[in-house]
Order: structure tokens, then C-alpha cells, then sequence
């Protein structure tokens, strides 16, 4: 049995919607990965009973609690406080926490205002967790039979505190047997195109598998359990991957680090000689150039809305072969002024009315030209505007993808 | 005193950090919009026994209960079962709901999984939310002290049946005095700097000022309570936004709908004769034209990296005059071959490196060409890249905004 853990946010802006709490979500990530059971999520305002309250139900239902938030400067940062009426530990004066908030704002050349002195009192007993990134000290303790680790709100720094200071302290305190989460990125694939596809690979009992459809890829996820052999995890992931084909951009979890469809390109893009790329955009309108940015590959892109303006007239009713032709054409065009090595040309069957219409589709058609080679994918792409353009951006990069995968694999 | 609300999110996909809980900071934004104090938000997964003693509690504390999610059709949705237990309130096939299911599915010409019978079982004695958007009826009940809705966790469906069902029946069994939010949006001045200039106004007691800093835009937010006078607000919302001068370019809650930077711009674009724009991109490489998605005056937009394509040479060394000079003719050089009305060039001193080591600032010089006349900004930008890049798109783009703000005051 994985000891159970929960998440505790304070913070009116959350209670009130102003803030998404992306900080429970992230923290329950990791907890889960490192082999923990979440088994709840709280959010309360700054309202001390409540709070009192909510540490005492928590020190007796859960072996680990992680809190975010209400450890600042002002009247309405309640956590400390709440503490120690709840646990009976009265705040004390901590010298070195104290000293650490001076440096900090010393370090800045600014005042310390007053306030922040509040920031030095910790519940007796409790232990310091320093905060080198902002002002406020975190603290853990123990009541009842639930670990507590207290944390600042601000994402940044509890993110660090998390990582660098809770984290080595969870390990040896719980016996911790994690799991081993391996997702599979897709681009181009529905779920139930995916399940079809593996449908025929047996996934032994103790492996769960779950998808994620997210805007940027689809997942497919696998969690063995603990211990589960090495070699048959890779030969499951690869019956897998090999199923989904070109289809899969990355692999996580199998010890390479992974990132998005341009983190992917970028790796590709920059072994051994590195390539240029210049671009061409219509339907995903500057999003394509803005996903790759601060590459030093992608030295132009260009947005032309206006189907005339590339010389195509009468674009919504153009066929097939007529919208390659002028791709091609154009990819020829923007070969020769940018002297780019890749060239990626996105055209699309419609017009700004079409893409506005989320009942409607448009037909996209890219062309990559390579020296004197080209490539061409076509896709159909439906939803409301920004779902259009995101997915035009992505179709069109995959093509590069694919392109670069290949030529990489047959090195 | 407004009655108090509880949010009641289930899903292991929550607890476990797969999703980020956007329903619960959804509906939050909503109830207190309408008058009611948010005083928690509870994330629970598939366990029943969890369900059952959270359900007890909520309706010994809260006057009102919005719960989302665990109304599907498999096994691990328990939130009906968890009600019946909880409650007292036995599983009754509803016949209605069956029907709503059975046509939902009709109409799609798909076949109907003998699963989604489940979800036509509600506790005995709840009332059916009707759900035309997908398969899950919700239902309501009053246990305790606390009126619940229980709702799907699909947001489009959620977000349909909150307004269209659920709204109707709160202002019907509560008396809600909701206050008035005013939000007053603001670019290129940070939240001290907005206090400063708002420091010698007064506001009074009752009037809540509360300041939200987003990657978009800075927020001053003043809630006015229930029956302010309207004059009054007008008053106090017109000093604050003198105060802030050219820096607002949205007043929310006034009557007009506003939205984001690119939708202001365009509400300014299409006044009267509609005009066009193109535009040069640098260091927002493409977010500029993907933040105007689907605009017909944006007619072109160009993104180069390398300065030396610009006719730029030592451009990190360049000073001021020599970039502003350097912009102009490229502005002119565009005007040219677009044959666009406005156009927006945007310079930075730097490179690829600068953008990305976020200890580093770039200074952004932005030109607008407005037929003969000019228009210059500069602006520093600091931070990660992906920030440095919003920032350049929003700061290039809010030149034309504040060109067009004044001459529409000038008509």
C-alpha cells in the first residue's frame, strides 16, 4: 500500500476562481510519481477557522500533507498561525529565518518593510525549509500521524522547495515504491484510432494504460508497477510504438528527457550539421514560427492572408493538384530568396470565414522542400478558430518531423 | 451576509495532477458573481467511502454545493452511488432520463453501450438537471442544511447546465445581493506602479481594490457591494482610469463586452472604413500575428531572425537612432509592397542568446506607419524567453492600439 498524501491550498484568489490552483496539480504529479496515493485536494480562503480545522482532519486521515500558500507578509496569510493554534505549537522568533529574509532583500538593495518580519515566526518545533528564492521560509512537521510540509504560494518557489528541499526528505521518511510512467506522444491520431491499433498487443493486468488527448499531442500512458522488469517494459513500449508508427513523435520515461512536437524538431534539427528552415503560414497565422521560438534554425516565416497575394485565386474552390502546384511554386520562390535548407509551405482550402465557422473544415495541404525533393501531407482540420490554427501549426511541423525522423534513423 | 458555497470536483484524473481543475476556478468566478461566498473547493477520486463521509460533511457546512464529474457511465463513476449512501436516497431508474440518453444517442446514429443505462439511475428524490449536450443528466437535492447540484465534469457540458439550469433555480431559493466587479485593464505598468498613481485617490470602505497581474494584461479590480450607486461607480472607476491614462485600453463591467489586447484592436480596426495592417515580427518570432487569428485586417506578417537579412548589421552594438532609423525604412519598404494602410515593424537589440538567458533584458523599438507619420515605442523586457516574447507582441501591438484609441477619441 502507497502511503496517501494530501494537497492543501490556502488563498481567497482561489477560493474565488481568480487563480486556477496549477500548484495541486503539479505538486500531485510528482507526489504520484514518487509513489505516493493522493487521495485528496483541498482550497480554503483566509479564514482561520477553517483553516484550523482543515489541519486537524488532515493529521489524522493522511500519512503526508503538502501546503501551498498564505506564508507571506500580510494580514491575510494566515498558515503559521493556523498552525499553531491547531497543533499547539506557539510561533517562535526563528534568528536565522529572519536573517535569511534580510540578505534577501539586502541582496536587492531594498528596505525590508516591517511586515516581512512576520515571515520569521515559525511554529515551535517545526523545521526550517529554507527559501533562497523569495522571502517566505517554508516549514515541516509532524502531527498526529500525517508529515506536513508548508510551502509559499508563489508557483516559482514552492516548485524549487519542492524539488530541492521536500523531496530528499520524503525519501526517507516513507518507504516510497514508485511506479514507472512511460507516455507515448502522438500527433495525428485520435484515442480510439490508437486503441484500435493496439488493440491486439495484451497488456499484462498489473500495467495500467490510459490516454490523454491534449491539445499539442495525444498520450498514451503506461504505468508499470514497481520492480516490473526492464526488459519487458521495453518490449511492451516498443509492440506499442511500433503499432502507432510513424505516428509517435517521443517517448517519455524511457531515460531520454522529452518535450513538445518543436522540442522534437530542434533535437532533430540540430545533430551534426545543422539545417535552416524558412517558412510559409496561412491557417495557423504566425503560431507555427511562434512555437519554435528563440530556434536558430527557423531563420524567416511569412503570413499571407490573402490567397491572391501567392497567386492563387479562387483558393476555396481550387482542387487538389492545383493547390500542390502552387505550393510547390511557392516553396521554390521562398528556396531561392531565403536560401533557407527546408522550406515549409501551408496552403489551405478556404478562407477566414471558414476558419471562423467551428461547424465548417478546411482541407490543409503542406509541402516541405528539401534541395530538389518534396514532401506533402494533406489533412482535414475542424473546431473553432484557435483549435484550427493550432492544429495547422502542428500538422505543418510535423511534416518536418517525419522528414527529419526518417533521414535520422536511416543514418 | 451572502450564503456560502462549497466546490466538489471528482475525478481520479484531478487528484492524480492529469487535469488541472478549471471547473472549480469556473464555477467559483460564477457563484461569487452572483452573490454567494466561496468558502471551499474539494477534489476527492474514485473512492466511494471518500465521496460518501465528504457529502456528509458539505452538508453540515455549506448552504450550497456545486458538484462536477463522476457522472459517466463506467465502473470508477461513483458520485450517484456515493449520493444514495450518503443520503439515504436509493437508485431509481428514471424513465425521462433514459429517453434524454437513448435519443442523445439516436440522434447520432450511433448504437448505445448498455453501460450508459447507469446513468439514468438518480438518487430518489433528487430533481434531473436535463442535459441536451451530452449523455449525463446531473440532478439536484437539499440534504442538511445544503442545496447540491451535481453536474457532469466535461466543462462544455458542466458550463451549459451551470448557466442554462442551474443559475435559474439559485436566485430562486437564495436571496443574493451580488456586488459589481469592475475590472480595469491595463498594459506596460506593473501593480506597484498602478497603486502609486492611484494613491491619492479615495476609496471608500466598502469598496473592495484588488490588483491580478497576468501574462496579458495588469488588472485593477474594484467590487462595488450590492445597490452602490451607479453614479457613484462611474465616478470612482473614471478617476482611477484618468489616473492611468493611456495605459487602459479595457473597462470590463460597464455595460460594453472587452476582451483581450487583439480584441480591443479589433473593435477599433473595424470602426467606420476598415483598415489594414502588416507587419515585421522579431522577437515575438510569429505570436504577434497568432495572438490576431482570423483577422481580416491583418494581411501579412513577416518574422526574420537574423538581423543581417534586415539590413541591420552589429545590431546588439546599434544605438537607438541608428535602429529607429533602420525600422523606418523597413516600415517604408512594407508599406510598399503590402499596400497596407498601417504598418508595424519591431526591432531588438540583441540576438537569440539575449532572449534566451533570462537574466538578461532586450530593448524593443517598435514603428508604426500610419501613411506619412511615424509612431515609436521602446520598451525593456526582461525574463524567460517565452515571456520576453509575449511582452515583444503584446508592447509592438499596443502602439496601434493607443494610435487607434486616440483617434477614435479624436472623431
Amino acid at each position: 500500500m502507497n502511503p496517501t498524501l494530501e494537497i492543501f491550498s490556502q488563498g481567497e484568489e482561489i477560493v474565488t476562481g481568480q487563480t486556477v490552483d496549477t500548484n495541486a496539480a503539479w505538486l500531485s504529479q510528482k507526489a504520484v510519481a514518487c509513489g505516493f496515493t493522493v487521495t485528496r485536494h483541498t482550497a480554503v480562503g483566509d479564514k482561520l477557522d477553517d483553516l484550523i480545522v482543515l489541519l486537524q482532519d488532515i493529521s489524522q486521515r493522511a500519512d503526508c500533507c503538502i501546503c501551498t500558500g498564505g506564508l507571506g507578509p500580510t494580514s491575510d496569510d494566515l498558515t503559521a498561525e493556523a498552525v499553531a493554534y491547531a497543533f499547539n505549537m506557539p510561533l517562535e522568533f526563528d534568528e536565522i529565518a529572519f536573517e535569511q529574509i534580510s540578505r534577501f532583500f539586502a541582496q536587492r538593495n531594498r528596505a525590508m518593510p516591517e511586515s516581512n518580519r512576520k515571515q520569521a515566526m515559525l511554529p515551535q518545533g517545526a523545521e526550517r525549509i529554507d527559501n533562497e528564492w523569495g522571502t517566505a521560509p517554508g516549514f515541516s512537521l509532524t502531527y498526529g500521524r500525517c508529515w506536513f510540509a508548508f510551502l509559499p504560494g508563489v508557483p516559482l518557489e514552492m516548485k524549487h522547495l519542492f524539488q530541492d528541499r521536500v523531496l530528499p526528505k520524503l525519501s526517507i521518511r516513507f518507504l516510497l515504491q514508485p511506479g514507472q510512467l512511460i507516455t507515448i506522444k502522438t500527433l495525428g491520431l485520435g484515442e480510439s484510432a490508437i486503441q484500435e491499433r493496439i488493440n491486439s498487443i495484451e497488456i499484462p493486468a498489473q500495467v495500467q494504460l490510459g490516454f490523454r488527448a491534449g491539445a499539442d499531442d495525444v498520450q498514451t500512458k503506461l504505468l508499470f508497477p514497481f520492480d516490473y522488469p526492464e526488459t519487458a517494459i521495453s518490449t511492451l513500449v516498443a509492440m506499442i510504438a511500433n503499432q502507432l508508427g510513424d505516428y509517435v513523435f517521443a517517448i517519455d520515461g524511457m531515460g531520454e528527457i522529452t518535450g513538445d512536437l518543436a522540442f522534437e524538431i530542434d533535437k532533430l534539427m540540430t545533430i551534426g550539421n545543422s539545417h535552416t528552415l524558412a517558412v510559409l503560414e496561412t491557417a495557423s497565422q504566425g503560431l507555427l514560427a511562434a512555437k519554435c521560438v528563440g530556434s536558430e534554425w527557423l531563420i524567416s516565416a511569412i503570413y499571407e492572408q490573402s490567397t491572391a497575394r501567392l497567386g492563387q485565386n479562387l483558393i476555396a474552390e481550387a482542387n487538389t493538384e492545383y493547390l500542390i502546384t502552387t505550393a510547390k511554386a511557392i516553396a521554390v520562390d521562398i528556396q531561392k530568396t531565403s536560401g533557407a535548407d527546408f522550406v515549409l509551405v501551408q496552403l489551405y482550402a478556404g478562407n477566414n470565414k471558414t476558419l471562423h465557422d467551428k461547424d465548417k473544415s478546411i482541407v490543409l495541404y503542406n509541402i516541405l522542400l528539401t534541395g530538389n525533393n518534396f514532401y506533402q501531407s494533406i489533412h482535414s482540420i475542424a473546431g473553432p478558430i484557435k483549435r484550427k490554427q493550432n492544429q495547422a501549426a502542428l500538422m505543418t511541423l510535423d511534416l518536418l518531423r517525419r522528414y527529419l525522423q526518417h533521414k535520422a534513423m536511416n543514418h
